[in-house]
């Protein structure tokens, strides 16, 4: 028995799925309890309880049109509507809505590779394309282009932007957002707006320039619920010709400042234009961060020291390095090597006691062995550092020293930190007191999760939080979730992304000029979406009916 | 004697400015003939006109806080207001009102580079800060930073940026509003807002992620009258070590095709960072382009053949190339040599009887005198190649082969136009026909102006129309400028933005969907801006009050 839309009665609600049904035909609605239950966020940190966000049904146009008449229907009956591309942000939310009783649009037969265009790099795409449609269409056309994606490869190059989400490979690509250009949107009154020059009919340059004339809007369909996105372009990478991978090793506690500032260099200088990988062999060697927990007396005698002279000594007697970080270059094989020659040049000169390792060299196209083999030695699924979308990060997820054996989802919590060594540090140290306080499991050395350097300009902490499935735990998460955002508010430090569970109140953590930027989003909220379909709740964006006083 | 703003009767505009006054000081705040007339646009398309576009007074505020008064005060008495930074924005509209009698905000005493921060690489503005004041700033902390600025160097980083403005260095930093890193906003209503993590009080991150929790606003306060912006963030290039330029020849017509698609590659792959500038010495020799009217007999003769094979022959006889691209970079010297050898390569590969010239090769910091020796080689301000601004643009502006002497002024016609070769051509004929069409004066071999390629996957046209001070021949102009913009919208291009005189027609050519750019723009307005103070009529945005039906 599906729920219904809150203040919507059956009546109206049967005569909307009807119209639905007459727009999209009887075999794109989905009432049954069997089919509204697989958009359920399996990851839900509210699974089970009464409070768990659901669907009331889900639609699945196949066009833009069948778009714009839901979007009509929709404000005849005052149906909130929650459009999905893929639907799998895992750990952010999946396909389930954020007021419960929504009807979910799904845009999965939205999936048509519009435009594939070798000479500009670029593409233009549905919702329903998944970053492996992208790819096999690149492939089938023979085009040396580049894709980027994250981990998961079964998500939506639209979806993923338009919730700022992230990659892996070269400089700018990795910010999904920001190299997207042009956009088609069915606006809440059923209208269909083109941003950039896509305004001007018969466009040229839709794909090429990401201004317009006038104000540039393609900012404001992301991460919001002003509208529908049912097309945009993206900028790819040409293939490169080459790819190689050194890291840099330091073993003082303090070589992180100038171990980060120089990657910073690199990376605004684009020097180095691959993705900095940090990490802490010392700290991992005795059993703490992301490697697993450790039994051995000595390991857990220095983890119970705050003496960081010892630790060090410990490291340099081991020859295991305090910080090091993974540099990674792509380009023309002779312009990557004098790359990273200047890298390291950089580093020793910054950092005398930094040592240099070599790591892999790929020539691209790769070979079928090469991405398994290179594959085989990382953690996480590395492909997608090639922009070859694939699931292997399912391998691993969730996973971690306190959790070597998880059975259901994680959520994250994701602040963007100052990308400094000295911001890392405090970092570390706040969140280590927040956990011990708000009694959550960590690693017995502290939170020393370092950030993901994805962006050009910050880090981002990514702190996956489990969902237990049991109700009483995952409410007690819930709650200590709240409370990490507001201490990361008090330290500056705002979300870049999270779960529906939170986004009120992560959006009243931007709560700058007595949260002005929230005021202002539902100003606008309500000027073109009077009646409140689209995603109510989105961002903690509610339309004027819905809204707290 | 000041003319008042339409509507608005003398008792309140003299209350208005009373308060204003009361606000600023009374020595900030301008009325009389003489002061009213410095913010005249002295490219005026209407000048000495009954339909130029005067101020009625001025107002310069020097704190967010007076800004937020003199919007409160505006909104009382519902007088418009014509924020300007440095009012510097010449062929575009100056620092004179979309709407006659609006009263100027000029934050010329705003003027605080308020942070540089050189191990991040930002920096925080005010809106009157120039580009010197930046660079000044810059120099005297000795930080090894460079910023990007467009020929005259007295504009504002913030009212470029807003205006979706470019120089001449590195990649990215080439586009002015695309790496901004957030914004201070006085909105409409006299509330201030902050986009970006900046919504976070006492934000770590504000200039250092672009993106924030929800919608991404900032856009949306760029070419628009949707707000006040009072402070901006911005990411400077690190101080590159070397720059090197140097050129490829190419002989046939249809060479430019491969050229600018082995340039578009290097761009996209970043290979070589640099502005890329394509030229016609073939074209320039015969009196044709930008390059001056010739009167040689055998000039003559091949300009007026059609036979393309005839001036390729006398290119090759003359060993003068039809079409050239000088390829800049900077970066490490090893990694800059490396890029040019690749780069070289791929030209040659591409068109095999593409000849190089091996150019500047330079070492930063610039001797002053390296400086001066790099300026006098070039047209235009060579100093902007490295991010030093200067005024030397004013030594040659306007010039053209159809007018050697320039008096005054001119305006831009600057449509985006693919980056393609065969993109070029059709331009290249259209606009000759239009210009012919329309009695505009032009080049005898048509119109050959080669685009700026200053954004990464798109070309703009930019052609001068000459103010002349004759308002019958400007009355002329302007007509024939109107047409070229529905010319350029049949073709599918539209323009990056416009001079005051040109803005409705420009926002109109943007029609897909019925002008639902445009009502969408107007939706928000009326939301944000009840009463229509803000700039109104700018970017063809007017407030209900004032639409046309």
């Amino acid at each position: 028995m599906p729920i219904l839309p809150p203040g919507i009665n059956e009546t109206d609600f049967s005569a909307a799925l009807g119209q639905f049904a007459e727009t999209v035909g009887t075999n794109w609605v989905f009432t049954s309890d069997e089919d509204v239950a697989l958009y359920r966020d399996a990851y839900s940190p509210f699974w089970g309880s009464d409070e768990e966000k659901l669907a009331s049904a889900a639609v699945a146009p196949e066009s833009v049109e069948e778009v714009q008449q839901i979007v009509r229907i929709a404000n005849r009956y005052r149906i909130p509507l929650y459009p999905i591309s893929t639907g799998k942000n895992y750990g952010y939310g999946g396909s389930a809505p954020v007021h419960s009783g929504s009807v979910v649009v799904d845009l999965k037969r939205m999936n048509r590779v519009l435009e594939i265009d070798e000479r500009n790099a670029t593409c233009l795409v549905e919702p329903g394309v998944s970053y492996f449609d992208l790819y096999n269409a690149i492939q089938e056309k023979g085009a040396k282009l580049w894709i980027d994606c994250p981990d998961p490869g079964w998500g939506s190059p639209i979806g993923n932007a338009l919730d700022h989400g992230l990659g892996y490979t070269i400089g700018h690509f990795r910010d999904h957002f920001g190299s997207h250009c042009g956009m088609e949107v069915v606006l809440p009154n059923g209208e269909v707006l083109r941003t950039g020059p896509g305004g001007v009919p018969g466009s040229k340059t839709w794909q090429q320039y990401q201004y317009a004339f006038g104000p540039q809007l393609d900012g404001i369909f992301s991460q919001s619920n002003f509208g529908i996105v049912t097309k945009m372009g993206f900028w790819l990478a040409p293939e490169p010709e080459a790819f190689r991978e050194d890291t840099v090793a330091v073993y003082n506690h303090d070589d992180l400042i100038p171990l980060v500032d120089v990657t910073s260099y690199l990376t605004n200088s684009s020097i180095s234009n691959g993705l900095p990988g940090l990490g802490s062999p010392l700290l991992r060697a005795i059993g703490t961060s992301w490697g697993g927990p450790d039994s051995d007396p000595e390991h857990i005698a220095l983890l119970q020291t705050s003496d960081r002279p010892a630790l060090e000594r410990y490291g340099r007697e081991k020859n295991i390095p305090y910080w090091t970080c993974n540099i990674k270059t792509y380009g023309p094989k002779e312009v990557i090597n004098a790359q990273w020659a200047h890298a390291r040049e950089k580093f020793a000169s910054s950092i005398p006691e930094a040592t240099f390792t070599e790591g892999e060299k790929l020539e691209f196209p790769l070979t079928y062995e090469q991405g398994e083999e290179y594959q085989q030695g990382r953690i996480a699924g590395g492909r997608v550092d090639f922009g070859i979308p694939n699931l292997s990060i399912f391998q691993i997820i969730s996973r971690t020293p306190w959790n070597p054996d998880p059975k259901f989802g994680h959520y994250y919590f994701s602040p963007m930190i100052p990308k400094t060594g000295e911001a890392i540090f405090e970092a570390s140290k706040v969140f280590t007191e927040a956990y011990d306080q708000l009694g959550l499991p960590r690693p017995p050395q502290g939170i020393t999760s370092l950030p993901a350097l994805y962006y050009q300009r910050s880090a981002m902490l990514l702190m996956a939080l489990q969902v237990t499935r049991n109700v009483e735990v995952d409410r007690k998460n819930r709650s200590a979730f709240k409370e990490l955002v507001k201490i990361a508010a008090e330290h500056g430090w705002g979300e870049y992304r999270t779960p529906p569970a939170f986004q009120d109140d992560v959006m009243n953590a931007y709560s700058f000029g007595n949260n002005s930027l929230r005021r202002f989003n539902e100003t606008i909220k309500d000027a073109i979406d009077p009646n409140g379909i689209i995603s109510p709740g989105k961002s903690g964006i509610w339309p004027k009916n819905m809204r707290k006083a």
